[in-house]
């Protein structure tokens, strides 16, 4: 099977919009690529790097023509898409997102689309603190794992032409139910970005700046890196996947009040205890 | 001045140890160097890597023939040390340390030894999640801050002494009183790692393994990195920091309780401001 969009749209060529529109040209899997976006600046910079061919402010004359459309906005923001181009798109259109929560955007789907639905669920794991067309680079997706939605309802073709897409950018394709797929992230991403927030927050809180500067090392620096995060795509990660990141929260809580009581008593072997479960933890979630 | 020692001992010739042994001699700092250490193995593989020129099992010989001698055992044993070569070393014998944890290490020096200090606390800020005379390396200290203990009651040729040894090794000196150490390190290196292994158990805690290996990309990885630190160096650095670690850790909990609040209001202006102020806490902390 030959897969060729005559037609894709992305709506919102940023960092991974933008990517993706030079990787479905540099691999030739789109005649014309369009691009969506609410500022002229953003599109006239896709322009500018050969991320998209044409820009639009407004997602219906794109739409209409695509036989592919990409969203590529914040996760808060993709139902609102969703709603706008189900009416205008062609009845054969294939549609799917970026954002790196699943549950909600697919419910809404779910709930919108009569069945057998054309709007397939991705997250792509690529993409950095970084945003921006400027920062988008054809191999983006190369070597990444991307989630593709599994499910009952979903158009067989459409679910088809999905991960071929992203198999043919050179992504590493898994098949996880939606509500999976967010409980997992809550633990091994979202967590760990409100708790990176934390840790420089307080650390700011200290004060003795000029000192301070000095003894942070790579531990503080790691730890602390995807704090530099956009504020914007985290709020609307939150708002999506609330429950379990509430849920991780608490799991978390409950591992730092152990860490406080054995502090507390001067417990050094549950101390010990403590940072050895952290060391097999790592490895068995890395696999090493 | 020259700054020369004719033997120099270190206590426990691991990375940090090892390193050092290494750099005395690279550098022309000491005549001999002897090492200390409760494994035969250690002190083997130190005298191969060249890290030291004797091994002793006993501390008394060569602390009285040392005029410098570094301790480099875990932060809870440094103060025993300090019990044992008292009596022993010669009256014009330089000690430090190189603990990460500098109020409970100096105050038992202050406790015990009769003023003018010749005990002058060290951290510098070197080494990984590594451990063991086989990852040393002459270089280690090249380009690292170190702190030294600021105070009255030291040795002020001593001190000098000290300064000048980290200095000779290519490390950027800082005086900080003890306290202000701990209590900055605290926020800086502490509660990361406790935070760390927190992540790292919680991400193991959630099964679907195989599935979680292909979900985690940099960010966990980075977040857990110092996860894999040693656990029994990182007690004895919990059990010497008590204090301020409980006080960074209720810090914490104070954020995530904002974050928490934000989620279950699902209240998006107020987890945008959260992002944000992880965003500008990092940049003032690494004086982005």
């Amino acid at each position: 099977m030959t897969l060729h969009f005559r037609i894709a749209t992305i709506v919102g060529p940023g960092l991974l919009g933008g990517s993706l529109g030079m990787a479905l040209k540099a691999n030739g899997l789109a005649g014309k690529v369009y691009g969506v976006g609410h500022r002229q600046a953003t599109l006239d910079k896709a322009l500018e790097l050969g991320a998209i061919d044409r820009g639009f402010l407004d997602p219906v004359e794109p739409a209409r023509d695509s036989e592919l459309i990409v969203i590529c906005t914040p996760a808060g923001t993709v139902a609102q898409f969703l709603d706008v181009l189900r009416p205008v798109c062609a009845p054969t259109c294939i549609l799917t997102d970026v954002a790196s929560t699943k549950a909600a955007i697919c419910a809404h789907a779910a709930a919108t689309w009569p069945p057998p639905i054309r709007f397939i669920g991705s997250h792509p794991m690529a993409g950095s603190e970084k945003f921006g067309p400027e920062h988008a680079r054809p191999d983006l997706y190369q070597g990444c794992v991307t989630v593709v939605q599994a499910g009952a309802s979903l158009d067989p073709a459409a679910r088809g032409a999905v991960v071929g897409l992203w198999r043919a950018l050179g992504s590493e394709v898994i098949d996880l139910p939606p509500d999976l797929h967010d409980r997992l992230v809550a633990q091994t991403s979202h967590l760990p970005h409100v708790v990176a927030a934390a840790v420089a927050q307080l650390a700011a809180s200290a004060g003795h700046f000029e000192t301070v500067r000095k003894l942070v090392g790579k531990g503080f620096q790691d730890v602390t890196r995807i704090a530099d995060s956009r504020p914007e795509i985290w709020r609307d990660i939150c708002l999506t996947n609330r429950e379990n990141i509430l849920t991780a929260l608490e799991g978390l809580s409950g591992r730092l009040e152990e860490a406080r009581a054995a502090l507390e008593q001067g417990d050094g072997d549950a101390l010990e205890r403590y940072f050895r479960q952290g060391n097999t933890g790592r490895r068995e979630v890395l696999g090493e």
